[in-house]
């Protein structure tokens, strides 16, 4: 008998099969694609067991069973759970490891649990040699059910700095996929925020390819310690193979998406929630396939620039990156409130810090912060953080001035200097919204000095 | 037997009601809510007729019988479409006058199609006030139905300083509600500009509540000439009931919303529209109400502030404006091609040149872009809002500067100058995205130089 077993067995499925093979537990896998199978058989033996059919992949596991479900989100893992509640029994546990919509997994959950199986929704970062080798894992469901397959999870996650492995269980219900969905609308803005240092250090500093990969290696090295500065380094400083150019200078600026980042997007609006950068990094993807691309180049004139601009990026770089997990953990916040979720925000903040795209040196500080005081609303009120907001919030400043200035699209640390500046204003001017709503459609408003609900006859002069 | 019926006698549906009958039509009003057919009833007469039951209501009506529905959006209008298809004929024609959302009048103009009825949904914007003395209306579907109640449309809409009715047909389908969502949005982000512009009179120049209100009066009169330049200058002038300041300062900063500008940001998401401007006005919206107000007020040196600020933030509130029409126009030619509508974009300008809130000169001016070309995918494109880019961009730029310099939030002035420096622009950063996502996702790219798609072996050199 096998202690676990994963249904789908392409790269994503099969890679998470044998990290667990290799970590000495016993797995069957099994897929509907025969020849998925047979290409795990070929790593066969009494502890990996490859199945030919549902009876005899369910039939060969220990009980209560531990299934993963690894296979492409929507239409199939609704038939997959359709033909396993006909074949388990009370007490199995079934894990859907996919980018499953968490509107999706809530709704299973629910089904499942009229079963009597345990469901959790796992969300999986970390691609295929993620998989392999050490993925970071957001568990959601039953937390009786996560104890059970912990130890497993446990062998085969990235690990932090540390040495602790990325997949503390983050919450009930659907959170698990919907902590992996904001994770992905942070990768979207942090990689936005690149992108945009990028334009700023070619266009007005005047940098090469090399200068800026240097960089961004330096500066990995620093504060901004992140994988995604680690890659732009390595990505800057690449060769092309068709041309005597950098490959950078060659890749169609289009960028492209799976959309699990608009979901956040899409949901913070139901919520409420003004995750700005995330936002602005969604639209800009959205943006490099608009654009016409018949403007001319601008020219900027490179002596009037500061020569400490590039550490001024530096810094607004940080802290904006700062603002887009802050962003992300304000709407965790608010989700859990909206869907009655208890999250715990040092696991989530642990479970991004190793093997996933967004991992930095910032989530330990982010862990930390929730950690000393998990009630924080919102980021910047942690000590550590609001440090950094007010060291740097000049160098943001002046880098979203220069861009302005200068021509430079900036829409995402923009975005980010007009949260900063908004979060904690206790005179933002959306007053006049209010008083025009109440002109043109007696809204009503509420007052700064007295309770109640008023409403001014606006043109009684007239 | 009456020209015209309205189901819905609360404000918007009598006043309609009222509206039509001035104009020399006869109407018959009918609402489940007997109140509100007595509330009509004092206004009957030979050409006003109320009714209190489906069949009397149904059985006034000349043939092919014109119903206007005027009824809160959602389950209600299930219900009262349910009950007219067991009364009506085939060629009668139902109008949904209310906020519908658009998924909703797609089903239903298909639902009722199988019964013979036509349907229109039609948006309907300039309420109370509007509904009796001239609305904007935006209608969609059948155009063989619609010419049938034209007469009476035209009568009753608002018209355009030209003398033209703000009732232009706009395409088939659902599109007439969809038009109307995007006027919503279109709302919010002009009315974000203008806090800003507000937010930046009163801190960065020092002006007071009377000064705002005398340049926003003049600038009511020049290129910026809007309804709502027209109501921030009356909002900001206005005295307070309870104190002795203008009741501006007593309005709390929360914006409150109904979320039909959020529908218009849900469904740029699924199209892929980039909406900035609107989108940082519906998250400012959400900022207003999760602001902790706890930080400290800015103070500006304006003894650094140039006196021509004002006039420069009229100029980015004039192009910023621009940006948000051309935003939402943007997402209507993506919907026409997403939902398979023909859109008439004069018409559709049109019909906001009065009686709505977004009213505006410009309009006007975007009307003759569309009917010089209505091939233009972005209204920049157009030779008016080309110079209009041209004049004004530095402008805009020196104003987002001068906020960013200064700790004043400008979430849409900076989508707005970020979207014109991105629209066009030959060499935005995306490529690195691009290069990023094939780095740790093997997701492969096109290349600015040859067909294909690439994928580069990142890591071969280690």
């Amino acid at each position: 008998m096998q202690e676990f077993g994963v249904i789908g067995l392409s790269v994503m499925g099969k890679n998470l099969a044998l990290n667990i093979h290799s970590k000495g537990y016993s797995v069957a896998g099994f897929s509907i694609d025969k020849p998925e199978v047979d290409a795990l058989a070929k790593y066969a033996d009494d502890k990996l067991k490859p199945t030919y059919t549902w009876e005899e992949f369910v039939n060969s596991l220990e009980k209560p069973r531990k299934i993963l479900i690894m296979i492409r989100a929507g239409k199939p893992v609704d038939l997959t759970l359709e033909k396993l509640t006909k074949l388990l029994e009370p007490g199995d546990i079934v894990i859907d490891g996919g980018n499953s919509n968490f509107h999706d997994t809530r709704r299973r959950f629910h089904e499942l649990e009229k079963f009597g199986l345990h469901f959790i929704g796992m969300g999986v970062s970390g691609g295929e040699e993620g998989a392999l080798h050490g993925p970071a894992l957001m568990p959601g469901g039953d937390e009786a059910a996560f104890e059970k397959v912990r130890p497993i999870l446990e062998a085969i996650a990235a690990k932090t700095p540390e040495g602790r492995p990325c997949v503390s269980y983050i919450g009930p219900e659907a959170s698990g996929h919907y902590v992996k969905m904001v994770h992905n609308g942070i990768e979207y803005g942090i990689m936005q925020l690149f992108s945009e240092a990028y334009d700023m250090l070619r266009k007005a500093c005047g940098l090469s390819n090399d200068e800026m990969s240097a960089l961004f290696d330096k500066w990995n090295h620093e504060d901004l310690q992140c994988y995604l500065a680690e890659i732009t380094a390595e990505v800057l400083k690449k060769d092309d193979d068709l041309t005597s150019d950098k490959v950078i200078d060659h890749i169609l600026n289009e960028a492209s998406y799976k959309g699990t980042g608009n979901w956040t997007l899409e949901d913070a609006i139901v919520l409420g929630a003004p995750i700005s950068v995330i936002a602005e990094a969604v639209l800009a993807r959205f943006m490099s396939k608009a654009t016409t691309r018949t403007g001319k180049e601008i020219s900027v004139d490179q002596s009037k620039i500061s020569s400490d601009l590039p550490e001024l990026i530096a810094s607004a770089l940080y802290l904006g990156q700062a603002v887009c997990y802050a962003q992300g953990f304000m709407q965790l916040k608010m989700a859990a409130k909206a869907y009655d979720w208890t999250l715990r925000y040092p696991g989530i903040a642990q479970n991004w810090e190793a093997g996933c795209i967004i991992r930095s040196k910032t989530l330990k500080d982010i862990e930390d912060a929730f950690e000393e005081n998990p009630e924080i609303n919102n980021l910047f009120e942690a000590p550590f953080f609001a440090k950094m907001m007010q060291d740097r919030l000049p160098d943001l400043r002046r880098v979203v001035s220069v861009a302005a200035e200068n021509g430079i699209p900036t829409p995402t640390l923009s975005a980010a200097l007009n949260y900063l500046e908004s979060i904690f204003n206790p005179s933002l001017p959306a007053n006049l919204i209010q008083g025009q709503r109440d002109y043109f459609g007696a809204h009503t408003y509420f007052r700064n000095d007295r309770e109640g609900v008023f409403h001014t006859e606006w043109y009684d002069e007239k």
